[in-house]
């Protein structure tokens, strides 16, 4: 990986900011080539039972981080990087950095996260709440109600909800959860604009996540007859997020002297303004013009998508102006669990004989389309495009004792693939084409599964050329910020890479497919769409027995009433 | 357990054939007691895939055994257990037998198996079928149809619906996909009454069998009119089956020199006519009175019930006048699959390190009833009661990221409670009272599983005094047949053993499951009466692609249309 360079060459960096660990990627100006990389795995990680050094407990569905993480990264990925680049620091003329979302964090006017404030760090509400906590899904469906009680103009850009990961359904959850922490709270702010404000000293915001995670939309937020329809000491909400807001690629300010000395970076180069993961990966993919969807693939799967219209998907998590790239009407939409449940499948339901990924693929590769008589939905996370609600859960179907572990493991392939097929038609039905998937994150190294992809999407499947899609797409930005190129499109085509069609849909397996998708979809449908609200009453029993769990005794394991005795 | 008895004391020596190995054992007449017992394993055990020697191979859904396993149990288990026992042999006064059902073979006239006839013996129709052998579904589904079309009076007694399982189901199918060896077949016969021609001699038929598995009803078995009009072959049907009908607990006859020899018994001793494994169980368990549900429960479960009177209750396997004993109505149900289900999930769905029933009962057993969020529906293996369709199939729902393998395990053993409750609820609406579960076989050695049933059914649990219940039954029908009692219910009253209310409900657990229940009949009904038919499909469309399986090359694992490229 190390690379000299042509004594004139400039060079920028990208990070990238993910569920477990940050990435930084050294990428040069004149043809993205990617001279060096470095990983630093989070040390707390996903914070879901109890807080770090208090212990206080969480409940069930609360996802939480420790900014020291994000901050750590720049200490060690981005030198590491540099290091092993063997680039001299001083060529590199910027840095930009995209993030989860909606990632996002109470703090201080200075930006001190308030889980820094020592009175407060016992308080599950003073952290950052990652992008899959879900325990603020009443609060998203109550915004939800009143949003279509009220018409609000802007929940038809939301597919006619906004999630519970969101900011308002999170800031509404803090407030009536923790109103002391809530007033402390003099900005809330995603991740992404927080590393920025580290970076650069200086509190911005961006369009992208203002756009999908904000609710902004034609110029302004929610109104405050609206925040105190939802709860009265909510009025003030927007106050705390509100700011000017910055196109993609724009420069936020120069590095400070506190964060060259983390980075090792020269001070004072550009510093872009704060960017989503996978939004920034359409430029990386070269996947800017419209029809073009692009999805991240990993843990979870991001969906973006350029258009040239304004058009209202329903289900879709958002379309924002310019949300993507100036210019264009940026779509998002998303599975909340993907690689994650095929994860949790051979972690917790695979056999020892077979619990790897390898062993399940290989076995699952040589079936036959529907051999396994098995349909999954893909909801063991929620489920965020179409149906916008995360109390749903996983459903497994058709299982018999001859079922064997490739097959439930194929069939969790299929159901993912099943559900961005939903989404793909979702686009058409909405007027919204969509010619081409363009694959990015780590999924993309898996062979069945792509196959699956284009065979139940029928729809060719382009690879990102580049094993770090999103932490080049933010270099793509720092290019952009630091003025070496013009815009993030002339940018996107000489440092973007890519693969076309890669895989090309089989017609007789698109055939078996089309009639398994069928079931799916009715399955979806039912459970999803009202037809059986099982899973939302489940979830209830669950929550309730869960906290009972933490008050009572459990129950003998011998509870035999009278001792036996024979007669 | 070595017993040398007082100088007076008589034995008998019962033998139960169950579905992976055969059981003898020696009780001592005055008191039921167990002094030896011996088990013999299969050798050829459950036939699924190809047949012994020849290899010819075997569709989805075929389970065949080979007979001469059956003869070796009583070469082999019957001596060692009378050798345990340090009896004299010379003390033994009859021996009797129970089988699974309905397990069935087609013989010539003397007896002699067709799969042990040269020509025939690689033909999978020539071996016996299995009781789970569940390829007949369409020819049940034909002979359902065609008995509501003609109202046969017969169909009523089975719930609505013969079984897939059935005599005759399995004997349709010998006809439509091996006419020859149909034509062959002079005799078909349960093998509880083949094992005992095997062992007196001469051909018997038990009231049993023939009421529950051979739609025996009102002196007679269906008419030729019905039979042709299924298929013009099948109109000489019943002459393969017909014959008198012997009461339980009758003398076939008696033991034969070449069945002393296998066995070390004396010669002549009387051997009774052939019995059913669950059926035989209720003398055992003392559970002859009406409204004592027996449930012995293994890789499934089956519930025999005695009633006053004769009513027909819809889903219910069959009701036959002296079914279980003479002078009462009994009643049959099943679930296809209960311990099989358990086993499935240790072997092929739990992680290396909870891969033990043991492990995952204790790490369930802890839990509040609802706190894992899942309900399933039990039909990895079909489902007998009260749908009767072998083409249903197993569910989960609820399933998260935070699913553990206990939480699975737990909701698997509370779904076969579900599914025993909504049998409990059928009969009950249908007039025939069941105020006790009297549970047999080896589940109720779990804890956890008779807990769950107890608060699940809210009914109190008694466990059969007896590790090998039917073994135990047979003993009782064997003194009866050689005159020791004048009849069952007074040989029962001494030989059986049972423990009275060993499980109660708990009224907070009771009432927690009866919201889950809800949800589990919701979902049965769903898809198992016409809501979604989602199974069904899927079947066919495994079947098809199994198939196509047999046929074809599978597709290569790497199916990359172009060679990858960098643009």
């Amino acid at each position: 990986m190390v690379n000299f360079g042509a004594p004139a060459d400039q060079y920028v960096v990208g990070v990238d900011y993910g569920t477990l660990s940050g990435r930084a990627v050294v990428v040069r100006l004149r043809d993205g080539a990617e001279v060096g990389t470095a990983v630093h795995v989070y040390r707390r990680g996903v914070i879901e039972t109890s807080l770090p050094e208090t212990g206080a407990p969480l409940d069930p569905d609360w996802a939480l981080q420790d900014p020291q993480d994000y901050r750590d990264v720049l200490a060690h990925a981005v030198p590491d990087a540099v290091r092993e680049s063997g680039v001299d620091p001083l060529k590199i003329i910027g840095i930009a950095t995209d993030f989860t979302a909606c990632t996002v964090l109470p703090t201080l006017a200075d930006g001190t996260p308030l889980c820094e404030v020592p009175e407060l760090r016992a308080r599950p509400h003073a952290w950052v709440k990652l992008w899959k906590h879900h325990a603020a899904q009443p609060h998203a469906d109550r915004i939800n109600a009143l949003a279509h009680q009220r018409a609000e103009s802007w929940i038809g850009r939301y597919g006619g909800k906004i999630s519970a990961e969101w900011q308002f359904a999170k800031g509404l959850q803090l407030l009536e959860e923790d109103p002391e922490t809530y007033q402390r709270a003099q900005r809330f702010i995603e991740a992404a604009d927080w590393i920025v404000w580290e970076l650069c000293g200086a509190e911005t915001r961006n369009i992208c996540t203002a756009g999908y995670k904000g609710i902004h939309q034609d110029g302004r937020y929610p109104s405050k007859e609206f925040l105190a329809a939802l709860h009265p000491g909510f009025v003030d909400f927007v106050t705390k997020l509100d700011g000017p807001l910055s196109p993609m690629g724009q420069r936020a300010g120069g590095l400070t002297a506190r964060a060259a000395g983390w980075t090792g970076l020269p001070e004072g180069i550009a510093v872009a303004v704060g960017n989503v993961d996978a939004h920034v990966t359409a430029a990386a993919a070269k996947a800017l013009e419209p029809g073009r969807l692009v999805a991240i693939m990993g843990t979870s799967t991001c969906h973006v998508l350029n258009g040239a219209d304004l058009v209202e998907v329903p289900g879709m998590c958002g379309v924002v102006d310019g949300g993507i790239s100036p210019g264009a009407w940026g779509f998002e939409a998303g599975q909340s669990g993907v690689g994650d449940i095929f994860g949790w499948f051979v972690e917790q339901s695979a056999p020892a004989g077979v619990a790897s990924h390898t062993q399940l693929s290989q076995l699952a590769a040589v079936q036959q389309v529907g051999a396994h008589g098995l349909i999954a939905l893909d909801w063991w996370n929620g489920n965020r495009s179409l149906l916008v609600n995360h109390d749903l859960s996983g459903l497994i179907i058709g299982l018999t004792l001859a079922t064997r572990p490739e097959d439930v493991y194929r069939a969790l392939l299929e159901s993912t693939a099943y559900g961005t097929r939903m989404i793909i038609e979702a686009f058409e039905a909405a007027g919204v084409p969509v010619n081409e998937i363009v694959v990015a994150g780590g999924l993309a190294a898996n062979d069945l599964l792509m196959r699956i992809y284009a065979d139940v999407t029928n729809r060719p499947l382009s690879i990102i050329g580049s094993a770090q899609g999103p932490a080049l797409g933010s270099a793509i930005h720092a290019a952009v910020a630091a003025g070496a190129y013009p815009d993030v499109y002339a940018a996107a085509a000489v440092m973007g890479r890519v693969d076309r069609d890669v895989y090309r849909p089989d017609p007789d397996r698109v055939s078996s497919y089309d009639a398994l998708y069928a079931e799916y979809r009715s399955l979806h449908d039912h459970f999803g769409r009202g037809g059986d609200d099982v899973m939302s009453r489940l979830r209830a029993i669950r929550n309730a027995a869960g906290r009972a769990n933490l008050n009572a005794t459990p129950p003998s394991t011998a509870d035999r009433s009278v001792p036996p005795s024979s007669t």
